[in-house]
């Protein structure tokens, strides 16, 4: 394997991020929004979204958080959204997808396609792959991907388990995409995940949740908040961090 | 996480074996051909079979491996057939299963009903995930995941990469049961697999298959000859230790 004429920069340190603010690039965002976004102590943006990842979206993005005060990684949902400039890039792949393509398929064809032409400059060290178990029925994940969302702790545990302590993955997403979700799932997730590194999202939008979210995930992440209630940022962001 | 109860012994040094040989629970295996087995010079025997992997099978041939000269591992594909004794567990996932049950649904699900009864007692060390490429349309394991088996080298390195460097899982499985393989697809697996261990399995019936095959994969595993013609054993032994 010959080595890339590239030298890239290290990776974060991701695993410090307690706190995490996703970014929709198909969401308008307004000056004050991202003003919040940036002034609410949160240790990361991620760029992520289960639709409109198109490349020009997500270049817009980037380019208004060129002056982030933390580090931006991307989501890469879409073979055309992989574009350069994040810090660290998150492959997410859905374990309990019904659909097979969801779980390395459409991976493995992107990566087809870029070996022969970038192999070499793929910045391997920066790609951080996501064990996701997507469990609102009714997100837009969950309907792309079929997701078996109907599971009980012990179920997620199971895959927690396969996910961390098998197959060794270092990061497993537990996601209700808006709704706030089953901590007695999360936390079955965390007690069976072995060393992975176990992140919360969905419907946190206060204090409130982020500090119950917070007592089992090593991370939570923050999204419909910047677009609806941006002040209420900084207390998600606080309550992450006491906890 | 409680610690265990049980202190297990370390795991063998599986990157080590070049020539694996793999005993099918399901077969009648002459005493005569144990004998040529533990004669031949390879460095491990495993036990594994699409069918037949019921508990009494793998128990009965366990004890008659109880004196091999070397390390025995077990390939876990069904529940009741995970018994103790082994010195490694195999957990097979098939990446280009077009059913998701063989991409981690069948092995979370196992583990959701062992983690509550026995989870203190699982080995975690010893188990060594396989991601499989499975190549042979014609085999029971092809026919029972729906593998996609039309594979050109440049799909399969696109698989190798994400398995490799992307999960950075420990180990790839191209599996061609029976058939001798494409070796300009097992290069491209070997060339884009970064620091994974590549195993390569089907149709090594003489040296000079196993030769081929272990100028690219880490380790060849053989199987049929076992029953068909023990004697040639030692030549595929010689043959990959040579490379």
């Amino acid at each position: 394997m010959p080595t890339s004429p590239v030298t890239w920069p290290p990776a974060p340190d991701w695993r410090a991020w307690r706190h995490v603010t996703k970014l929709d690039p198909e969401r308008p965002l307004t000056p004050a929004a991202l003003e919040a976004v940036y002034a609410s102590g949160t240790d990361a943006i991620v760029l992520g979204g289960s639709t409109g990842m198109t490349q020009q979206a997500v270049l817009d993005l980037l380019s208004r958080l060129a002056d982030a005060p933390v580090p931006v990684a991307l989501e890469v949902s879409t073979l055309e959204s992989a574009v350069p400039g994040p810090a660290l890039f998150l492959i997410p792949l859905v374990m309990n997808a019904s659909d097979s393509r969801w779980l390395g398929g459409a991976q493995a064809e992107a990566l087809a396609r870029l070996l022969p032409v970038v192999g070499e400059y793929i910045p391997w060290e920066l790609l951080l792959p996501e064990a996701y178990l997507v469990l609102n029925p009714d997100c837009t994940a969950a309907r792309l991907t079929g997701a078996r969302t109907d599971l009980a702790p012990e179920d997620a545990a199971g895959w927690a388990a396969l996910a961390g302590q098998v197959l060794r993955l270092p990061l497993i997403y537990v996601e209700y995409s808006g709704a706030f979700g089953d901590m007695a799932l999360l936390q079955a997730v965390r007690e069976n995940a072995g060393p992975a590194h176990v992140v919360y999202g969905g419907g946190i939008r206060s204090g409130r949740e982020a500090g119950l979210a917070a007592r089992h995930a090593h991370t939570i992440v923050v999204g419909n908040l910047v677009y609806e209630a941006p002040e209420r940022l900084r207390e998600t962001v606080e309550a992450a961090h006491g906890n």
